[in-house]
């Protein structure tokens, strides 16, 4: 029988910052990676929960990241906040650039921030809600590694490329959705594999470039975006203005760089935030409350926000803490014990 | 048989602007409406092309926009431009705040423009075009009528949203793609109605909230966003920010406030201007150059980019002239020989 403990965000933290020091990362990366996936894991969102602990420490180990690095801040007269990760992970990156980028967006009422020169290992949604938490709108992309063909290709080119946006809720957790521009993610098309199971209509192309239903085809070939044209055209936007305006690699680049999806990838990511307030100097009625007619509405017609599920999650790991399977509390402290010596490539 | 005209794009230009001031409209109201409308039959599309006249003068007629309406600009040190467009068309208005937005965008990286109290019309495309003539690139949004419900929902609440992305490309046409956030337009609803052909699953809702593939009892009900729960994020994201955070209507607010899908609607619009040139200061490769290298890799695997049709037919109008059919030069006539008098409400 599986049995559970439940254990604080505050020491799931302090547990993960640890395992990541042991294993080579400066307090800098470690504390910045740490409280990305001890929110995953606190929303019961998996895919950025402590089973991404392993994929960061094998980046360490293969060379691909670099451990101790200090993101470094360029401002100037511009709304654009710049900031080179060093090729260290991005999440200390956004942390030193989010003061600046919120000075900027309060002054000027729109502004970026471009993270260059890292290895991306976030969730978009905590960006986000780093940004809904100061009050502003924010507006986050990056790529990924080039895994989708283009609507109407046959080759992989663009990443799973995702998009986040979030909207400040004043006394309640914000608006959020984040999504990859893809039909589906890749760990999604393994679990059809694993299980046997076919995938449905228009997920993915063999590698001849014809639609396919069969996972281990589409593996080898092509997802599709989300949406047809429409989503290929956002996935598009994205490589444009996160790769190419920023300088920094595409999808593509992306994959040819590091050779394999197994490890996080490097590349850039933009931020743009928002602030309503400025925005709503002309005078024109508040923003907030305006935006919770619009809530209202949706959720009076039985419709679902996004995140809410990550929020209930969220409620529940605030009040009793978050429950771990004695399995995953192994692992933990085997990585905590081992540190690299534990991470096979 | 239909026998077909050639005019020129600056004749038919003109002959727009002249039915426009028959109807009432003021030079500087007639000037901007006709040059989205001739652009719109110049690249073949229809949905923005001379057949809107009509309706814009139904508009006219029916007492819900300010024909004579000046555009006013507000600049302040923020990098927002504010238009109010006083109860006038929404194209005087982005006209007249594009070179401040262009000048801000220069010298902060990006800004907005807010356009306030418009009767909104325009194809997005044109606007992202005027972007990127400037070597800007530009995301355009508003909302529009509610008739969409969101993901989960049984009621219209959201609009057909349109999205516009344009980026520039030295010495060719631009990429820009420009969309509904509906899964169709409204139009193609009609047209499946009158061909008595049913839908596409997926498309819509009956009044009961019910999936139909009834055009009838769509028409009734709600359409869907395009790409389920992303596309209907992506609508509510354009409704916080194009409508709550500028001050503006919703798509709920504009139908509400002239009770009818059947004249263009009065709402807000944001455009966002990006210079990648700024952008790229910090240094790292030519932004479009490295854009072209996504272009050429989309289109060596044989997919499109969006536009392409477009600008085909804007290419045989720029060498042979704007083929208009006898029927369409009869109804120009029409409405140049009798003004508001030729428009039944």
């Amino acid at each position: 029988m599986t049995t559970r403990q439940s254990v604080s965000i505050a020491d799931l933290t302090r547990k993960i910052e640890a395992i990541f020091i042991k294993g080579g990362l400066s307090e800098t990366q470690a504390g910045a990676v740490a409280r990305v996936i001890a929110a995953g894991e606190r929303d019961a969102c998996a895919s950025h929960g402590i089973y991404r602990i392993e994929g960061c420490l094998r980046t360490v180990k293969a060379g691909k990241v670099a451990p101790r690095a200090e993101p470094t801040i360029k401002t100037d007269d511009t709304a654009i906040v710049r900031v080179d990760a060093n090729d260290g992970f991005s999440c200390p990156a956004v942390e030193l650039g989010l003061p600046a980028l919120a000075e900027r967006a309060r002054k000027f009422g729109l502004a970026a921030m471009v993270i260059n020169n890292c290895t991306h290992f976030s969730a978009l949604w905590y960006e986000a809600e780093l940004l809904t938490d100061m009050g502003l709108a924010g507006l986050a992309m990056c790529p990924s590694y080039a895994t989708v063909a283009p609507t109407g290709g046959t080759k992989p080119l663009l990443g799973t490329n995702p998009l986040a946006f979030g909207w400040p809720r004043p006394g309640q957790p914000p608006y959020v959705f984040d999504f990859a521009t893809s039909v589906a993610a890749r760990g999604e098309i393994e679990l059809h594999r694993r299980a046997g199971k076919p995938l449905p209509q228009d997920w993915a192309l063999d590698a001849e470039g014809n639609p396919t239903t069969e996972p281990e085809a589409a593996l080898a070939g092509a997802m599709l975006p989300f949406g047809g044209h429409k989503g290929s055209a956002i996935s598009t936007m994205i490589e444009l203005l996160a790769a190419a305006m920023i300088g920094d690699m595409t999808s593509r680049e992306a994959l040819d760089h590091l050779g394999t999806t197994t490890l996080a990838p490097h590349h850039g990511e933009l931020i743009l935030a928002f602030d309503p307030e400025t925005f709503a100097r002309g005078g024109s009625g508040n923003p907030f409350d305006r935006a919770e007619a619009i809530f209202s509405a949706i959720l009076d017609q039985g419709a679902r926000l996004p995140s809410q599920r990550r929020y209930q999650a969220r409620d529940k790991a605030l009040a009793h803490g978050i429950p771990l399977k004695d399995a995953d509390i192994a692992m933990l402290d085997t990585l905590l014990a081992n540190g690299l010596d534990a991470i096979s490539l």
